[in-house]
């Protein structure tokens, strides 16, 4: 490298570490004012998430981007990372209490990773919570006293089970709730047991998510909904997006959804293992694509086998479609011996049409994804 | 929603809008002076992607946002997403040309997307590029003449033959390489046809990204290095990472990472298609991470069957992972069958085992990006 060009880099660097200076403040005052409309809206008890005054603000900011020379996509990325930001810190301003006259809350399993944070959000609300866990039950009927909500969130295998033989009085007002992932089985014994109000839910996320904002909840409708209405908006200015369904069609779905997937998945992984593949070595070779999708295999792992158990062996009908998929895989195996490309490239062509324009728009989606794995990598 | 908060809020998005227009000038800005030190970089002909003076900058900036408050994986983020705009605008400026006296470059199957790429890359760095396709084998010898590399990105279900049967008689001092996923037939046909240097090249990535820093480009070599030492330089220059390997432990790797992982996605998705799944209600019922998952699939499907069979029909070996993989299937399946819950987690934990460290790393890197799929989300 010359001397000059030595300079000239050395000059534009420090103009930029500048730039980044001011891009540090200008972030920091940003992040600032959304708490205080943060606060405002807590004060308010309004929904911090709200998707269409979001879509206009991204849209307005496109369009000053474009006319200022800078890529639209890249000020909605900005700005989408930066909302992240101030949602995950929603949690230090707390939330409106929807229902202040409830009574207290019981949680059944507070001590699971999705029942602490369920605990903790609704701590967050104003609400008093209880937990009940194995050791408790002893003093169950006391912790029952006066409850307003019992939200089940104990281990799919159990839940029915512990609703019938543990749940059957309940005082009359108050609404029993689960947060199982399967739902026609545990709305049916909250049904049959309790006679007050009753709801099934499934939140649509991992315990690790730092905020509810854009998350989803499944709700099936038990009995007496205007009871347990609260509950609803609660979740709703928590920021999550509340999905109402049939208990059948939801389980139907979760069938293909997660036990099928899940079971996929730890087939590959068992795979991997059993062909003693050299972990180093894949990565070294992978795309980004391959490393994505490795990592999704991977990360099973780490969590727990008990907790995969439940929701594979959750529904005996999820058997069917893992059954299926070994006479599809046969049958596509077949073509690979044999050699028949032709026959491979028909089927391909049988399941490209089936998705229609869904698959090029999971290539628009894959491929935004990619690149921002893609960002991330450091060497 | 009263006056006084109406007011309130109205006040502060006022202010947020201002914020908003001097970020957007920063953006401007630094976009600029990223550009100038290309313009220097490119002048200087030093790479656009330096590693180790990014990481620098970043622990930097981390450190600094620390101190004022700011999140440092908030201004990690941004900086790399603001990167990855640098980088796709380099292509504006072109790249320094590392042999001017190569002579010119003949790319056959140039018509391809990668081949287009690679077509595109070298033009911007002031080399001549030919392209010879299917119907140009007539005037060959013409294109041939004079070349000083021949790059060979067919499909792989042709690569060897057209090697053979049609580059026996490139001029002796050319360089003749491939961008073939698979890596030890192509290259023993090369050493075997072609008297002159010889390399293997497996680029790792879909045509499709918008530049090439931080991808990785695999490297075979196979005769005379020191001729091809400025065509290393030269994608260095591009952006990109060179991983030198041994063919053969390549193909391995790919036989596990590509042909096996196709092959389980392409079942994936037929079997959906079998099941006839509503993909609307799985959507609906979708985590983010099972949109991730499905996305990874269907984007399969709009892309070509040809290139799909190409990859998992290329390597004979692919069918026993393959194979073995079905087998693992109908151990698990039995599993769930019988009910072995006991069995199911004993076999969880061998996989979690040997996945050691990496699923935890798995685990957190899968996080990151479900979190940027999620902020995403409209709705």
């Amino acid at each position: 490298m010359t001397e000059k060009t030595t300079a000239e880099l050395e000059n534009l660097r420090g103009l930029i570490d500048g730039v980044d200076s001011q891009l540090l403040s200008l972030l920091r005052k940003r992040l600032d004012l959304v708490a205080q409309v943060g606060t405002v809206k807590h004060a308010a008890g309004l929904p911090i998430y709200a998707p269409a005054r979001e879509a206009a603000m991204l849209g307005k900011r496109r369009a000053e981007a474009e006319a200022m020379g800078v890529s639209p996509q890249l000020i909605e990325d900005i700005l989408r990372r930066l909302m992240r930001e101030s949602y995950m810190s929603e949690k230090d301003v707390g939330f409106k209490q929807v229902n202040p006259e409830l009574g207290h809350i019981v949680i059944i399993g507070g001590q699971g990773q999705l029942g602490r944070l369920f605990a903790q959000m609704f701590a967050l609300s104003g609400y008093e919570v209880r937990l009940l866990d194995k050791d408790d039950w002893d003093h169950a009927d006391e912790l029952f006293d006066g409850a307003g909500l019992v939200l089940v969130t104990v281990p799919i295998a159990t839940t029915c089970s512990l609703i019938r033989e543990r749940l059957d009085h309940l005082p009359e007002h108050c609404i029993l709730a689960d947060l199982t992932s399967v739902k026609g089985a545990p709305l049916k014994a909250m049904l049959e047991t309790h006679k007050g109000p009753v709801v099934g839910l499934h939140p649509m996320f991992g315990p690790d998510v730092g905020s509810l904002a854009k998350q989803v909840v499944v709700v099936c409708h038990g009995r007496a909904p205007e009871k347990y209405q609260w509950l609803m908006e609660q979740i709703g200015i928590w920021g999550a997006r509340l999905v109402e369904a049939d208990a059948g069609r939801h389980d139907k779905a979760m069938q293909l959804v997660q036990a099928m997937r899940h079971f996929s998945s730890f087939v590959y992984g068992l795979n991997l293992c059993r062909e003693q593949a050299d972990i180093d070595t894949l990565l070294e070779f992978s795309s980004p694509i391959y490393r994505l999708e490795l990592a999704m295999v991977g990360r099973l792992f780490a969590q727990s086998g008990e907790l995969y158990a439940d929701i594979i062996f959750a529904q005996e009908e999820s058997l069917t479609a893992i059954s299926d998929f070994i006479d599809n895989y046969r049958d596509a195996l077949e073509l690979l011996k044999t050699g028949d490309r032709a026959g491979f490239i028909a089927r391909f062509n049988e399941v490209s049409n089936w998705f229609g324009n869904y698959s090029q728009q999971f290539l628009t989606e894959s491929r935004a994804m990619l690149q921002s794995v893609n960002d991330m990598r450091s060497v």
